[in-house]
């Protein structure tokens, strides 16, 4: 799929139903879609319980919003569950794994937007099918 | 009120629960909670029915998602409703008026952080009360 089928660009203002915004199955337990500007990227995802994305990290900044369920995140040694309508800020080059502890809306903001997930490098993300 | 007691630094990660965050009352319709990175600022906005944000332009680019409530964007000779669950990007130096149309939280994200916001130099905000 190539990027301009899965994402849409920020060139002039957009106002964003994700309803009308390309959903991308990355695995069978995870699944995204994506707005990107010049300078931030925001992805909505939908993570099925017991999806793990493995340990990784980035040289981008990033904003986790929890919008429903919940995300267990394990860094720096330490879990940390992150309700619904709650943020966790991740700083660059953080190594970080995600577990969904229930079905989870979460909407990810990254700066500067995240070339791998445009150009489909994220191996990380579709190296197994996650299984908790 | 200094930078330090009214914005959360993201210097390591942060779990961000919003009731713990500091509120600024900007003006008497509007208020705000501020976290801020490096490279990114996440605003959580609680706007009154009948707030509007006098016409501002700005170079960073913005993200607006609503949470609760409606905003009426004036822009670029259009005026666009942004219902809950919906989300409003523009783009750098755009002028853009804004109108509660309703009791409204709204999540702004700016790239690069806003000085202006961070050292109180937004008097574009605080000229009036806001009525409509």
């Amino acid at each position: 799929m190539s990027q301009t089928e899965t994402t849409a660009q920020i060139r002039r203002p957009q106002h964003v139903r994700w309803s009308e915004i390309p959903i991308e199955s990355v695995t069978s337990k995870f699944q995204r879609q994506i707005v990107v500007g010049d300078r931030v990227m925001v992805a909505r995802l939908t993570l099925k319980k017991g999806c793990i994305v493995p340990r990784h990290s980035h040289f981008h900044e990033q904003v986790s919003q929890v919008q429903q369920g919940a995300l267990e995140f394990r860094l720096d040694g330490s879990h940390l569950t992150v309700q619904a309508g709650e943020m966790l800020c991740i700083p660059p080059h953080l190594p970080h794994t995600v577990l969904a502890l229930e079905d989870t809306i979460c909407i990810d903001t990254f700066v500067p937007p995240r070339e791998d997930w445009l150009n489909q490098t994220d191996h990380y993300l579709r190296q197994t099918e996650f299984e908790s």
